[in-house]
């Protein structure tokens, strides 16, 4: 590094892409500087729109975030896409396809799309995705959107870093209510029936109505849009609902409940992140430890006494009564 | 409760399937009797035969494993199923159909079938599911099979527990290429091709063999066996080279490597779930916690200086020359 990051964070400031992506691969990689970083970069965020839109793989995310972009390039808004990609062994990563993607709008300034793989421990990859979505928003990109295919509890996390979660299904899904059952009726703001004019849309619609009634007895409302984005149809309207949500957040509390709640997850992902770099050079500098766990293996040791010895180690008081069990 | 733990262990040591369930349904729900109960289990375990049976949905997981199951029932072994299933918001948990299974070998007391969902926390059903392949050891399951869809980090940790992991794959899973890429080829110790009367079994087949060509060059190289599980073709092959693979974990030293790697996981997902529980109490009784995510949120404080107060109030001696980055 012959440029100090404090210029690393005044070049992305001004828009330099170029730092920028790198700034992105830094902190995926949890490189030395990464920490630097975002704690340069961090008081300059806060302004963005996050929004995460999840959905099944083939209900067509991809052109929605497309059609999304182009509509918020027409006002003149900057925009950030942070693709999650579980990166499933047995998919190898190929579920978004944002190469082809990022060859649409390469030639735009205003736009930086970035997917974000697995690497590393479990856990990185929701901390790296909201890390980016800091620095995009630190960038000054006005609306970022997290893109994931919400098969994984990686995933999970990152929705709930966001302002405003729209969940895409499509009629071509089948039976929705198994779905709908599972936990999205709680986090969804928004749903977007894409694919409408496929046969099925009308029910799927009034399945996923239904289920609201039972859910979301008062409060919000999450609206039910019907598009067909690979024609452009519906996105403006999906868009309409998500400043009246955007709206709903400022005006009900609910918004500074979720800041809040994102600033707390990345306090913690930071503690969690040290405490696991303090124990591995624990055992690492420990001179019997493969012994250690021998004894554990034949039964002499409990593996909870052993954890007891690193936590008491570290320094942390530990005791069943003060620090609980399992 | 009214009778103690250690009446419960000894119940679940004689063979009383319920206790045994209720066991694991406590552990996988982090009741506060759950660690007692794998204490006194612990040293009863480690002599079972651990196996992993990862793949794709639709390649036949559930047939291989039940004609496992047949298999070894009739050698007289006692075998425990453990079902990891990841319970997607978007498939509703439904991927492994085990309740269809259960009905069939529900007369059967050398038969345990269970599956598990995620619940609680991230990294929460890796952990149960390990504890209960423990439980069902302790309980004096000759094998013990984990079945996983293997689209998860969760699923990873979970292979990374047993003795040898079964990488099943079909012909009509169409380009393989990618998915052995995937680090797949790493973790496999067998493949399985099911459907092998399916057209292009012969070609996948070839195409697995050529890339472990590339990735072991020496020490065990995995055999590619072809079956036809709901025919129950092939079956007795895969046992059989199992059972090799057994032998050479034995001989080679690599079986001790694994066993003491396991418990080493099992030491640390001790270690990191009493920290958390000592966060979660520590941010609880903040009397200022809201306030200072304000301060956070407004730029005005860095996540990284309240992450090194959190660990320090815990005693944590901290500090980045000590407890690393990020």
């Amino acid at each position: 590094m012959s440029q100090s990051v404090e210029q690393w964070v005044e070049r992305i400031r001004s828009g330099d892409v170029r730092a920028l992506a790198r700034a992105i691969t830094r902190v995926e990689d949890e490189a030395p500087e990464a920490a630097e970083l975002l704690r340069l970069l961090h008081p300059l965020a806060g302004r963005a729109y996050l929004v995460g839109l999840t959905g099944p793989p083939g209900v067509g995310k991809s052109s929605l975030t497309d059609r999304l972009i182009r509509l918020l390039r027409g006002q003149g808004q900057k925009v950030g896409v942070v693709a999650v990609d579980p990166t499933s062994p047995f998919t190898g990563g190929a579920l978004l396809g944002d190469r082809v993607r990022m060859a649409d709008h390469a030639l735009d300034p205003g736009v930086f799309i970035r997917s974000m793989g697995t690497r590393g421990q479990l856990g990185g990859l929701a901390r790296a995705t909201k890390d980016a979505m800091r620095i995009l928003d630190a960038a000054g990109y006005d609306v970022v959107i997290a893109e994931t295919v919400g098969v994984g509890q990686s995933e999970l996390d990152v929705i709930h870093a966001v302002d405003t979660v729209i969940v895409a299904l499509s009629p071509a899904g089948g039976d929705h209510v198994q779905m709908l059952k599972a936990g999205i009726m709680e986090i969804a703001d928004i749903f977007v029936v894409n694919k409408a004019d496929l046969p099925g849309a009308g029910r799927t619609v009034q399945q996923i109505q239904k289920m609201l009634e039972l859910v979301h007895p008062e409060g919000w409302r999450p609206p039910v849009v019907e598009a067909a984005a690979a024609e452009g149809r519906g996105v403006e309207l999906l868009w309409q609902e998500a400043l009246r949500h955007r709206e709903y957040l400022r005006e009900s509390g609910e918004g500074r409940r979720r800041r809040l709640r994102r600033q707390e997850d990345a306090v913690l992902d930071r503690v969690f992140a040290r405490f696991q770099a303090a124990v591995q050079r624990w055992t690492a500098g420990h001179p019997d430890w493969e012994e250690l766990l021998t004894e554990v293996e034949q039964g002499r040791r409990d593996p909870d006494a052993v954890a007891e010895e690193i936590l008491r180690s570290l320094g942390l008081s530990s005791g069943k009564a003060e620090s609980g069990m399992l």
